[in-house]
C-alpha cells in the first residue's frame, strides 16, 4: 500500500462530514484558507514550503476500490454516499504562495476553492504536507543563514520521524539552500545531490585505525571524506598525515575530514593545524553531532576553522519548534463570508490576499487584506491549479532555490540574524475589520 | 514509489562503506545493538515500539531493478559491487524486548546479528522505524497513565511529520493504551479502532448552529458527538437541550460533546450542568486543543468532569522530547568485541544483556551484563528472527496492548507519575566493565 496516496489518510471527521454534506446536498463552493495562527516564540518568519508535493497529491486523489470496500465493511457509511465518492476527484482551484516565501502569522499560504465535500476532505492531508517541510524549510534556512558560504548537508533521515518525513525533509532544506543530502531515496526521487563521509563502526569493524582509513578511500577514491573521532580526534589527523604520501600514490585524494564528538571547534582548530603542519591545506574541515543553528553560529563566531556541517536530527525534527499552529479554515461558503470565533482561536473571514510592500529591494511591510480590495503592495497569492489541474508544469528545485535566496536576502536584517525580535509589521485591511465586524453582529 | 519500504531509504555513507566491505572481503559476523544513549530530561522511562514493521522491512528488504540502475548511473559504484546487491537479502538474527517493554538508557532493545555489509546496511532505517514509534508510543504511555480510565484518541494525524509518522503514530498510541485514533488509514491497516467527532468547518458552513448540529446528527445517527465550540460554547450546549427531544424522537442518541477552545476546564464544568440539568446525563464529555499528558493531569485534578480527550499534535510529534538520542553500534565485528571511545559518546562493548530484577510484582532493578555471563533477574531481550525470518508470526495489537498495561502496573510509583524523579537503577555488570577496561588497553 502506497500510503502516501492514499485518499484514507485522513481524519474520521472528514468522512462523517462529507455524508452530511451529501445528505443534505450541500455541494456549494468553499473557500479554505491555510495559515499559521501564530509564529512559534523561536521564529521570526515562515518559509511556505511542500505545494508542488501537494498539487501532485490533488491532481492523484480518489478512492480505489479496494478503500471503498473496506470503507462499506465499516458500517458507518450509507450506500449512496459510497456510491458518490467512487467517481470523487478534486476539481478546485488553488491559490498559493509560491514555494519559497517568507510568510507571518495569519496571512494564507494556500487557498482551496473547491465544492465544499472536496474541500473539505483535502484538510487533514493538506495541513500534513504542508506543515512539515514549511517547518523544516524554516529551519534550515536559519541554518544557512548562520552558515554563509559554508557546505550544509542534511544528515537527519534516522530520527525523522517517519520515511516520508526523511524524504520530504531533504527537500525541504535543499529548497532553503542547503547543498544536498545523505539521503539516498531523496537523490532519486528528487535529483538532489548526495553526500556522506562514514560512520565508526567501519572503523570499529577494523583492528586498526590506519586500515580502515586506507580501506575506506581505496573503495571510493575520489570521493574520500574520513570520520576522525572514533578514538582521539588528534591522533587520527596525524595518522591521516602519514597516510597522504601513499594515497597520492595511489591516485587518492582525501577531501575532508569530520568530526563528530567532543568539543568539536576546539579539535577543528587542532585538526586545521595538524592538516596545515602536514601540507594538507586542501582538505577541509567537516562538523557534525547534535548542531542548529545557534550551535553553527557559536562555532563560526568563535573562529573555529568548519568548511561545513552536517545538520540532522535538530533540523528534521526541528526540535526546538517542532510544529507550527498550522491550521485551515472555511472562510466563505455558498458565496457568503464566514468566520469562526472560537475563544483565542478566531479567524479573519472572506477570500484574503496578502500585499507585501518591498522598500529599496527589502520586506517593508504586509497588509492581510482582501482579494477584491486591492492594498498597495505586491500580491502574495497566485493561481496555481484550475479544475484540479496544475496552471504550471512543476517548479524546478533550482527555481525555488533561488527565490529563497532573493527572499532571505529581503528579509528585515533582524530576521536575517535569528534574533528575537519585535514581530514583522503584519496589517489588517480595514475592508478586512468591518467584514468581521459585519459577520460578528450576525446570529448563528 | 512506495518509499516505506525502499532499501534507498538509507544514508549514502552506508553504501560506499559497502563498497568498502566489498572490496576488502570483510563478511564476517557483525553485532550491532540498538539502544538510547540518555534518556531526555523529561522522560522517566521509554516503551519499546515499532519491533513488528522492522522486522517485516527486514523480511522484504532487497534492491529492484530500477533501484540498481540508479544508482549505476550515479558514478559512485563499482560494477562488481552493484552486482552484488542484486542478490542482497537480510538473512541475520534479531534479538529484540517484545514491543511494550518499559526500558532505560544504555539498554539494548534491538541486536542485529549477520554478516557486516548487512548489519550495516540496515542502521538508518532501523534507527527511522524504532526511533520513532518508541518516541510516541513512551507519550502517550505518559497520557495513558495521567488519565486513568479516560478515553483517549490519537488526533495528531495532521501535524505528524509526513504520512509514515501519521500511520505509525496510530499504532504507537494505540499499543500504548489509547482507546483509538481518527486516522482512517490507520483503521484500515491496523485494525484500529476509529474515533471522530465533527469540525468547525461544517458548523460554519451552515447558516444556523443547530441546522448544522441536526444534519450532522441526521446523517449518523448512531454515532453523534457535536463540536460546541464554534461561536459560544454554553449557548451551543443550551441549543443540544433544545433539540434533544426532536433528535429522541427520530431515533438520534447523541454520545457526546466535545470541547476545543477556551479554558475547557470551566466550559467542561458549565456544560456538564447545563447537560445534567437538560436530561442528557448519559452524553459523555469530550476535549481536545494543544492536550498533553500535564494539561490533561491538571484538568482532571481540578475535577474538570471530562470523560474522554482527543490527544493531538502534542502527542504525535512528543513536542516537548521530540527525538531521542537513539543510536545503533558495532560491538562485536570477527568473533571480537569492539568499542566505540568518542568523548561523550562511549559505547559499551559486546554481546549485551539486559536483566531485570522484579520484586513483589514491581521493577527493582535493571543489570546491563554480558549475554554468556547471567545475571540475576529476567533476561529482557528475546531472538525474534533467525536467518532472515521471524521465529513468530507477528504478535497481535491486543496482546501488545496487554504487556503495556502490565509493564506501567510494575513500574516504580514515581516514574507512573510522569514527575521527574532519579533515575531507574540500572547497574553495570562487572564482567561488562572488566571487558570495557580490557578493549580500552589496546592500540588501534
Amino acid at each position: 500500500m502506497n500510503i502516501a496516496n492514499s485518499v484514507l489518510l485522513t481524519d474520521l471527521y472528514q468522512l462523517t462530514m462529507l455524508q452530511t454534506y451529501h445528505a443534505e446536498r450541500m455541494q456549494e463552493t468553499a473557500v479554505f484558507e491555510l495559515f499559521a495562527r501564530r509564529l512559534p516564540p523561536e521564529r521570526g518568519f515562515l518559509l511556505a514550503a511542500g505545494l508542488e508535493p501537494a498539487l501532485n497529491w490533488l491532481e492523484n486523489l480518489h478512492f480505489t476500490a479496494g478503500e471503498l470496500d473496506w470503507l462499506a465493511g465499516c458500517g458507518r457509511f450509507s450506500p449512496e454516499f459510497l456510491a458518490s465518492l467512487a467517481g470523487f476527484r478534486f476539481t478546485g482551484a488553488v491559490h498559493a504562495l509560491p514555494e519559497g516565501t517568507a510568510f507571518f502569522a495569519d496571512e494564507p499560504i494556500l487557498r482551496i476553492t473547491a465544492p465544499l465535500p472536496q474541500a473539505q476532505l483535502v484538510e487533514s492531508r493538506l495541513i500534513n504536507l504542508i506543515h512539515f517541510q514549511t517547518l523544516v524549510a524554516t529551519k534550515a534556512a536559519r541554518c544557512v543563514l548562520a552558515a554563509p558560504g559554508k557546505l550544509l548537508v542534511d544528515f537527519g533521515m534516522r530520527r525523522a520521524h517517519g520515511a516520508e518525513a526523511a524524504l520530504l525533509a531533504a527537500r525541504a532544506t535543499y529548497v532553503a539552500g542547503f547543498a544536498g543530502t545523505a539521503t539516498v531515496l531523496a537523490g532519486m526521487h528528487f535529483g538532489i545531490p548526495l553526500f556522506g563521509t562514514m560512520a565508526h563502526s567501519l572503523v570499529q569493524a577494523h583492528d586498526r585505525e590506519e586500515d580502515a582509513f586506507l580501506h575506506f578511500a581505496a573503495a571510493q577514491p575520489g570521493n574520500v571524506t574520513l570520520l576522525l573521532d572514533t578514538y582521539d580526534t588528534e591522533a587520527a589527523a596525524r595518522k591521516l598525515v602519514e597516510l597522504a604520501p601513499g594515497f597520492q600514490a595511489r591516485g587518492i585524494a582525501v577531501r575532508g575530514v569530520r568530526l563528530d564528538s567532543g568539543d568539536i571547534g576546539e579539535h577543528a582548530r587542532r585538526v586545521r593545524r595538524i592538516l596545515d603542519d602536514g601540507d594538507l591545506r586542501q582538505v577541509t574541515v567537516f562538523g557534525s553531532g547534535d548542531l542548529d543553528e545557534h550551535r553553527i553560529g557559536e562555532l563560526l563566531a568563535s573562529g573555529a576553522p568548519f568548511d561545513g556541517f552536517g545538520i540532522g536530527t535538530r533540523l528534521d525534527v526541528s526540535t526546538d519548534a517542532p510544529t507550527l499552529d498550522m491550521v485551515y479554515k472555511l472562510q466563505e461558503y455558498a458565496g457568503k463570508p464566514r468566520r469562526k470565533r472560537s475563544e483565542g482561536k478566531a479567524t479573519w473571514p472572506g477570500r484574503k490576499q496578502v500585499y507585501r510592500r518591498i522598500v529599496d529591494g527589502a520586506f517593508a511591510d504586509d497588509c492581510l487584506g482582501l482579494e477584491d480590495h486591492p492594498r498597495p503592495g505586491e500580491p502574495l497569492l497566485i493561481p496555481v491549479m484550475e479544475n484540479g489541474r496544475r496552471l504550471q508544469p512543476p517548479t524546478p528545485l533550482a527555481a525555488i532555490r533561488d527565490r529563497v535566496r532573493a527572499q532571505l536576502a529581503a528579509l528585515p536584517p533582524a530576521l536575517r540574524a535569528n534574533r528575537t525580535t519585535p514581530p514583522y509589521p503584519v496589517h489588517i485591511a480595514p475592508e478586512l475589520r468591518e467584514l468581521t465586524d459585519r459577520l460578528d453582529r450576525e446570529p448563528h
